[in-house]
């Protein structure tokens, strides 16, 4: 669990609650002009002025949405942070503040949590967010974390799902795929050193895929970059449950259908050579993937030389009538309809 | 679990999370002026014009902060919500959003979550909050609950910790302890249904203590009625953790000391006969009981004539310079130096 295994432990039980919540947020430093007060009363005080508020939430258990044996807790600390600011991003605006709340059980000796606490503030730092509260106590069983997001933006800016309309252009950011790839060759690993422990893994080949997973980081650089092109997007999500997962979701909330396009897909050279190795069909680990943690948006037909040449973006379908339905545009030219996620996320029409 | 142990069962696999979410959420309904946009998207938006923002979070675990053997889930759902509330409240501000998170293991059925949202949304109701977010996910071990409380005041209404002077008068609402007996006759109970099933337990004469415990109310009337009054508390805060728990972090934050005062603590009848029943001193569970979701305030000392008649408060004390400590004065008139909390709170000085 620790980094250094030689380390000292301590019990939190040694430092009480109070003293334990003292102890891991004494260096926190606020940099937000809207933070008036931060952790130390019964709540945070914030000040918008005259910008909407945006606020997102997600609960992450051990054992469900990760698995220490593979996942220092000091990049945990810094991807729960970045898997909430990332859906700040996704609505178009740009994180401010959150609030962290772990519960942990006795297995966990205050080095331990020093070392989340340094991944979460790694991250605020990065992102630019105040920690303005949160709660601290013990689990029954393994590692709780609970964070909260908050963000601000101007109305006008402030982008939904339900916003697409037929003949936009269905646009996604860097790649897709890797981040569940790199987790199923941790996985791989894990099993290789429950059988030898003296096994030295030679990680370098999926350095790429490993970081996409254990090191996501949200677009917060799209705000900035779409607004410098004058581009605003009709709709937008950011990619956790996998690609068509989120195209699904735009196109339900936006009552519209979607030609995508199997040829478009961005995936890194890595991806390409592990889903080989792997024997895996390339296009369903980037439909199906997940905790990719970039944003897929729609743009209106007439932004499409804005964006055509830019490395950050790629064009990948389409929007079209509700009633056409969500298609799959392969690369044999068939039409196969979209469906939600996981390994049957493809049937013929 | 379940209070109609014949109900149907329903799988949670059955829906999967996002039907889940959508079958939990369908029928709630927006309120508040401030709030944008709602469930639904990857964050909630809100608008609270040129008021500041309160924001407060809470993670209750299974088997460390609550007992499903005598919490109904219900109650559980209202209380959850209630703890968040009563912490806006203690900064003198008026919640207006909650998020509400939940991680369930695959013992519970739909139906227990349905309950549990009940109570969720029946709180919602009664305080007037809008639920606009949360997360639905499984866990490996028992009920995971992590809301957050957002609420709106004007900078001048705000109350910190900090803000009590020495000659200030102590002021707490409602009564204390009753919160902590009741969890102690729900206990005894909970060891007699283990031995006998078929005994049925007449908890009459218990039913204030007891309702303290499973169903609390937090002191949302007491901005109005202080507005009223004309009394701007210097300093506030609920008491969960206890009475001289909270006195000692109103003293530490504000710098200041305190006598407070044994005769003036106030105790429901109820409680004065339980603690003569259970052979309990009455003002061990009084300062250190928790969970009553009173507040606990500072005022100058000249607004005391505007608080001494009301019902609704006890002036409990008074603040002292810093280095005179914090102090209990007995009924007997000695004076004994007052600890943070837990049966050995109390020591001579």
């Amino acid at each position: 669990m620790l980094e250094d295994k030689n380390q000292k432990k301590t019990s939190i039980a040694e430092l009480g609650e109070f003293g334990l919540i003292e102890h891991l947020t004494k260096d926190i430093q606020i940099t937000q002009e809207s933070t008036i007060k931060s952790i130390g009363d019964d709540a945070a005080v914030l000040d918008f002025n005259n910008k909407k508020v945006v606020v997102s939430t997600d609960l992450l258990i051990e054992g469900v949405h990760f698995d220490l044996a593979y996942m220092p807790l000091k990049h945990l600390g810094y991807k729960a942070v970045v898997v909430n600011i990332s859906d700040i991003c996704a609505m178009n605006a740009t994180a401010t503040q959150i609030t962290v709340s772990i519960a942990v059980s006795n297995r966990f000796p205050l080095e331990a949590l020093e070392e989340f606490y340094e991944g979460v503030k790694f991250a605020a730092k990065t992102y630019n967010v105040d920690i303005v509260g949160g709660d601290t106590t013990s689990s029954q069983k393994g590692l709780v974390i609970s964070i909260t997001a908050i963000g601000e933006s101007n109305l006008d800016d402030i982008t939904y799902r339900s916003g697409a309309q037929p003949t936009d252009l269905l646009v996604v950011t860097g790649d897709v795929g890797a981040a569940y790839m790199g987790l199923q060759v941790l996985e791989r690993e894990k099993q290789v050193f429950q059988v030898n422990p003296n096994n030295q893994p030679d990680l370098e080949q999926y350095s790429y895929l490993i970081e996409r997973q254990l090191k996501p980081e949200a677009r917060k650089d799209i705000k900035e970059l779409l607004s410098k092109l004058e581009v605003k997007p009709t709709s937008m999500i950011d990619i956790s449950d996998g690609l068509s997962s989120e195209v699904l979701h735009i196109c339900k909330q936006s009552s519209v259908g979607c030609n995508l396009y199997e040829d478009k897909i961005p995936a890194d050279p890595q991806l390409i050579n592990v889903c080989e190795e792997f024997n895996i069909d390339i296009t369903t680990i980037a439909l199906s993937g997940g905790e990719d943690y970039e944003l897929l948006f729609t743009i209106k037909m007439e932004d499409f030389d804005k964006i055509k040449a830019n490395p950050n973006f790629s064009i990948i379908g389409h929007m079209v009538e509700e009633k056409e339905g969500v298609h799959l545009i392969t690369r044999a030219n068939t039409k196969i309809k979209l469906k939600a996620r996981g390994w049957n996320a493809l049937s013929e029409d």
